[in-house]
């Protein structure tokens, strides 16, 4: 067999959990393997930067994945800050622009994963683009936040958007002692929760201190006399900052593949089969922030930025290119965030998403405690479920808590994964000890009003209306 | 509809919650409901006594889920030191002995429960029944035990059993200052765990400073001139002892039942079909510790005396009794404890319990930690993953680890309960944010493993012998 080459473009989690699956699998003598990012950084957690930021993480180095040198011992090559400027996919050709030298040149592959990641939204009004505004998707953003919070006087931060992102830099600022504002645009914060969920997630993010500004439209990022940003301009109020961050979520980065005719789908990301190729070359496969994927439980094309989808399709890239052979499944929509002692989590749909997929539903609001009520360290959790009227099948859930718990999302979002109903989880094994858990378990108690609720509305049905 | 007597034996767990869900659905016109218990209080948290010997629980009145008084206010009435010591089913009369009065009386009834729950095992070795040996199934005992510790000079406990109890004990003594032995006949505590797996834990609890001695079975309690209970003699040594208390596990408490013509199931508890009605007579109904139920992975008939369960077969029974429909689905032999900072878990079956299914599997061990790893607070998390050659499916699970480690069980006990494949766990969408969760899970990152190991198995199942 002749040496083949695969490209990597784009040096993060997507990008090089392909290449170290695909090494795994095939030697040097088999595989060259050349990973591209015009970044200064290779195989990083940008998951870790709000806390890199609020100073619960000291160092850069802890959220350094794998250095260059590392890639280089499993004869992975990086290059850093050369970004892959044209695509020519019949070809088998990659133009890479050198940021160190100011010069081009092509580098052929005969296989190419695109690992290309997200960018940040940047909505298209006056003062977005200052100095003094920042995004916080890659460690020079994460840098260049540390520097202004750090400057003499910063002690005001904006934050737009009350997303993920948003609300964890809003912890990070509290973290580093500054007056934080958090404007967002819906009536709730995380809009990826139901309005009802959200508003609980709004209070809570208040008695921390923080405030939050919501159905609130930012119309203006006000500069000052050098270009710079010193607030922020709503409807309804200025607002000074000496830091502003972007928190409206990021699009899949995909100008370079759509240029070179990669399929792209509804949702802006990359179409992909199973295996993670992409649909117009058999030598071409994608990963990370900058594919779509299918939610199981709506079968509706998403896309979900996350650090562990991007890790799991790459390593379905790798073992496809390695000659294995694997597939990914798919997501149920779960996610989790921390806001100081405030915990949210979600799975599979919320309440609009089943709209939108044409389910009627049943929704429950449960309240309990993490530990058995009379044990020390109990904290209050509430969990939404959201069941299919008639036959009870779970079809989402939501947390909102403290210590201990955001993490019970994770049997909900198994259970949804296996097509369970509520009726099913409420007789679930789950463990029971006083330190960690009620002896009816938060989630079978939620589980119970879920089919409480379920039985009621079929009752209804069947109730003659008079 | 004539009105109907339901005396129920045990005003506990299992007893109460089928008086209580039996009072739902039938108003007191209907129903008339008497509990009968031969100890002092009704429906505490027996899983909550260790705590309260050691102090982190404050007050015996935190134990009580509820009052005789909340239960008179439900109309069902709680008669305390009542024993119920004999039992005529055809005739539907419960002899009653009164232990405040001295007298018997007889109990007529049209629907019974049985919830008698379970009683200590106390070997049949010289000492055992000496004053200073303690059970901790009661508060009685419990109210002993404390008494005990805190008397003139009390500085040493001596914990029979190394299973879930009696590591609990050695926590609730090692928060009240006390030098702590555990003596445990078996190579290694936590009978429920694999050997290997108990290793890990006879490791990190001697590393809390308890003395553990395994392999060592107690040969006599040593007694003193007054007859109390002042040491534990074993092959190899003699441990002397202000405090020696029983955790050898609870038998059924089934002698009533079993008299009265009621069928026992070879684990020693009441047999029940799904409703949880017992075989012989249609309006005799048990929950609780005194039951049989199933494990569904073995198909084996197990006896798992815990609150939990309890809960939901006394929910069962109610709603029966209630005149609705309700099934206990049977259990996968989940359970989580906790002795101080060190957290122990499991679910599905052990090696030797898959062995004795006649099922064939594939072990692994996977190290990892609770949060990312640069996050302030991320604990060892080791995953044990049993799965069954060939087809992968996840036959049972164990975690030891610290703070975050055991709750995982519960992601674990829901695939298990879905007969998932250790391959279909890898690719679950669980929550990942660096303050959860590395950005691979340790559920995921030890199916992998497991799935890996499968493959190799499969792999030299097919390679050719020389």
């Amino acid at each position: 067999v002749s040496r083949e080459r695969l490209v990597v473009i784009g040096a993060d989690a997507g990008g090089m959990t392909s290449a170290s699956q695909a090494r795994k699998r095939r030697g040097a003598e088999s595989l060259e393997i050349v990973a591209l990012d015009r970044g200064r950084y290779a195989s990083y957690s940008a998951c870790g930067i709000p806390y890199w930021i609020g100073g619960l993480v000291g160092s850069v180095d802890a959220l350094l994945a794998r250095t260059v040198d590392e890639f280089r011992k499993q004869d992975i090559e990086v290059r850093l800050r050369q970004e892959a400027v044209g695509l020519d996919l019949d070809a088998g050709v990659v133009t890479v622009h050198d940021h160190e030298t100011g010069g081009d040149y092509a580098l052929g592959f005969d296989q190419l994963v695109l690992g290309t990641g997200a960018v940040p939204v940047r909505p298209d009004i006056a003062g977005f683009d200052a100095p003094g505004v920042y995004g916080v998707q890659t460690l020079d953003d994460g840098e260049a936040v540390r520097a202004a919070v750090a400057a003499d006087g910063a002690s005001r931060a904006v934050v737009v958007g009350g997303g993920y992102i948003g609300l964890e830099m809003a912890e990070a600022f509290v973290e580093r002692g500054l007056e934080v504002t958090v404007v967002e645009a819906a009536p709730q914060p995380m809009s990826t929760l139901d309005p009802d969920v959200g508003a609980l997630v709004a209070e809570a993010v208040r008695d921390l201190g923080i405030t939050l500004h919501s159905d609130e439209q930012v119309t203006e990022i006000r500069t000052g006399a050098g270009g710079e940003a010193i607030g922020v301009v709503t409807a309804e109020r200025e607002i000074p900052a000496d830091v502003v961050v972007l928190g409206l979520g990021v699009r899949p980065n995909t100008a370079l593949a759509r240029d070179a005719g990669v399929k792209i789908g509804v949702t802006g990301g990359i179409v992909t089969d199973k295996r993670m190729r992409t649909a117009s070359h058999r030598n071409v496969w994608a990963a990370g922030d900058c594919v779509q994927t299918v939610n199981r439980v709506s079968s509706v094309p998403v896309h979900v930025p996350l650090g562990t989808h991007a890790n799991k399709q790459g390593r379905v890239v790798g073992i496809n290119i390695g000659g294995g052979y694997a597939t990914f499944p798919g997501v149920v929509g779960t996610a989790v965030t921390r806001v100081c002692s405030l915990e949210v989590a979600r799975t599979g749909l919320r309440e609009a998403e089943a709209e939108q997929a044409g389910l009627r539903f049943v929704s429950t609001l449960t309240e309990s405690t993490t530990r058995a009520g009379y044990f020390p360290g109990a904290r209050p959790i509430t969990i939404k479920m959201i069941a299919e009227k008639r036959s009870g099948r779970l079809l989402g859930a939501q947390i909102v808590g403290e210590e201990g718990a955001a993490k019970r999302i994770d049997v909900l979002a198994t259970a949804i994964w296996n097509e369970m109903t509520v009726e099913e989880v409420s007789g679930l094994d789950l463990s029971y000890a006083p330190p960690f858990a009620p002896v009816w378990d938060p989630v079978l108690i939620a589980a119970r009003r879920s089919w409480d609720a379920v039985e009621l509305d079929v009752r209804a049905d069947y109730t003659p209306q008079p």
